[in-house]
């Protein structure tokens, strides 16, 4: 596994490759006091704490160039990434003679719309840059959305193997949970045995560790991004998981359910196996049109007609998202044209895209099943990164 | 200590009557996707993760409203200080009937150019609401950076306690790394220690692990907010650490200094003593000044103007900044008029903020000195939170 740095530098090649393929002459993402509001790319192109005003310039001519406070400068140095600009008073006079020196067609500026992990640039400070550059510059400021979706979408090798690496400890820690399993057990337990899981591995949580793994215990459960409460598993129901962690800065995002069979019963009954039956026949579906060149709302429709047809609910989210330094890591998703996705539906599916596939229904009487497996986008389909949960399993 | 629901009670309850004092209507904090972008504020008035939009409402009224994804309500619920409203595909339905149901004058937004803590919004995310409130409420919108300062300032008993047990435990991080000193330690092994600590008493970071501590063995260090290298302790030198931890959400903030004298001395060198009186008459020429009223600049002035007197470089950034939930917690600051602190400066003290002081220098050939304590401040000047380094600590 590369060091952090070397990631850095890959990622910034990459970017230059994108800022000439976009045509786009200058990149920048501006940033305050990163341990409070941080741009999600900082981690991307940088890996560092910037506690004063920030700027990281990337040029199509290749330059990469940082204006950072003098004492965020000696970390930003040892990244060996940047041509590095200390200032003690205020950032605007380098921040205005670096932009004037490259004198770029357009900038393009570290917020979206529609893409949370695009959009990092607070309100604040860009009414800071309107100040800085009113006159010169203020109008040529682009968003810089379809950069960061390309960069982090488009995953090095390096990258998928790091989130491989992070899905196979997630699924090793599911290993390790099923002999634990039986009856009787609540949901704060389960979780503390997963807790224990990640962290005698040294591993880090892939969301907030209070829901991170959301356990969901029987048909009362609200299901949602809430902790695990004092449900109990019980005989005739299900259990539903949902865990990621972080490895080397990469995450993973499963979903895994467990069936606890009645006095007598040999198998999960009808409705159980009916309902975990058609959401794979739909993720499947969804999988069929899964490739480069897609929308992700035609990846979402295929699979969300497929399940409605069977006669169950039409989810109220999407099928899937992208994976990588984050667990939700923004671009295109896989998700039905509502309003509150924005354009990110209408985004385009690329190769070496990592998408979760998430579909799940209640089971009335029994609990929750919700499918989520990790899959890379290859050049004519995908490659799952997990191993699939193709059976419900039954704890004996 | 009471429960993290009851401290955002509290402060909802506080955020009422500020909404009161500063005659504003209502106060929306606006978020999405809080584990890639979140606002400093969430964790003050919520505590919770938001995957989709969020809006969080406070009206002078008395209402707090929280409008939030299905999945995210179950938690927000579950704080039991919001009448939740859950959405599926759009916030801004809903978005919309509240505001015009609350019929707000104003309508105070998470942003502000000069306060990190208080410029949650991003970008894209004001451009939504720009959409959703245009040609109804959009031109009522202005910055919530005053409501934010007196909230997160003016810290409750509760808050103040917070500190005063990480503040506490930093203490005694210190007490314990000191024993283990001897010269030929590299900053790594002393960063080592602390992190040992830290995770033996169950702590979070103040700040970024990696430079948390940091640590700055002798002269050669370029002291900023870099992680610890190879450099060694030696005799005849110092050794500084600057290092916060986390407890119950709050943070300390402190530097402590060790001097590690050559063969045959009982006491620092002259240069470093008198280096460590010029800091400390700073550090007391501004606790003179500080009291409820006083601008946050006047108090930065009174002890450089003290440093520089005394014949020492001017320090190139702040006397000191409040302390809380984070290390940096934003609002008034105690910092020199430059362009890149902005308004902050300018904020006046109140009684209930919670300050660093902190000043340093370089001693040539020795290292660096750096002091740092945390005080709260009462009706008529400060209380120590810490218990202030006075003397150098001698490395026996």
């Amino acid at each position: 596994m590369p060091p952090r740095s070397t990631l850095v530098q890959q990622k910034l090649d990459q970017a230059v490759e994108i800022l000439r393929e976009q045509d786009v002459d200058l990149w920048l993402t501006f940033v305050r006091e990163t341990s409070l509001t941080s741009d999600p790319s900082v981690g991307l192109i940088a890996g560092v704490y910037s506690a004063w005003q920030g700027a990281f310039l990337v040029s199509a001519t290749g330059e990469r160039i940082a204006i950072v406070g003098r004492f965020d400068a000696p970390s930003v140095e040892q990244i060996g990434a940047y041509e590095v600009i200390g200032y003690d008073e205020s950032i605007r006079p380098a921040l205005r003679d670096t932009v004037e020196r490259l004198a770029p067609r357009t900038i393009a500026l570290n917020y979206s719309e529609s893409d949370p992990a695009a959009d990092g640039l607070t309100h604040g400070l860009w009414r800071v840059l309107q100040d800085t550059f009113a006159d010169t510059y203020a109008d040529r400021f682009v968003p810089s959305e379809a950069i960061v979706n390309a960069l982090r979408g488009r995953k090095s090798p390096d990258e998928v193997e790091r989130i491989r690496s992070a899905t196979r400890e997630t699924e090793e820690i599911f290993d390790a949970v099923t002999p634990a399993l039986r009856p009787d057990l609540s949901e704060v337990e389960i979780a503390g045995i997963m807790h224990a899981e990640i962290e005698r591995r040294g591993l880090g949580y892939a969301w907030e560790r209070d829901h991170c793994p959301a356990v969901n215990a029987g048909p009362e459960k609200e299901v949602g991004h809430s902790p695990p409460g004092e449900l109990r598993t019980r005989s005739g129901e299900l259990l539903h998981v949902d865990f990621g962690v972080s490895r080397d800065d990469y995450c993973s995002d499963l979903q895994r359910v467990w069936y606890f069979p009645d006095h007598g019963e040999t198998d999960a009954p009808e409705d159980v196996r009916r309902a975990w039956d058609a959401l794979w026949a739909s993720v499947d579906a969804g999988v069929a049109v899964l490739r480069p060149g897609v929308a992700g709302w035609e990846v979402d429709a295929a699979a969300r007609e497929s399940l409605v047809a069977a006669g169950y609910p039409e989810p109220m989210y999407a099928l899937g998202h992208q994976l990588g330094r984050s667990a939700h890591d923004g671009g295109t998703v896989l998700a039905p044209r509502w309003d509150r996705y924005g354009a990110a539906p209408y985004g385009v599916v690329e190769a070496r895209n990592v998408f979760t596939l998430e579909y799940g229904t209640a089971v009335p009487g029994r609990g929750y099943i919700g499918l989520e497996e990790d899959v890379l986008v290859t050049d004519d389909g995908i490659e799952w990164l997990s191993t699939p949960q193709r059976e419900l399993w039954l704890v004996r």
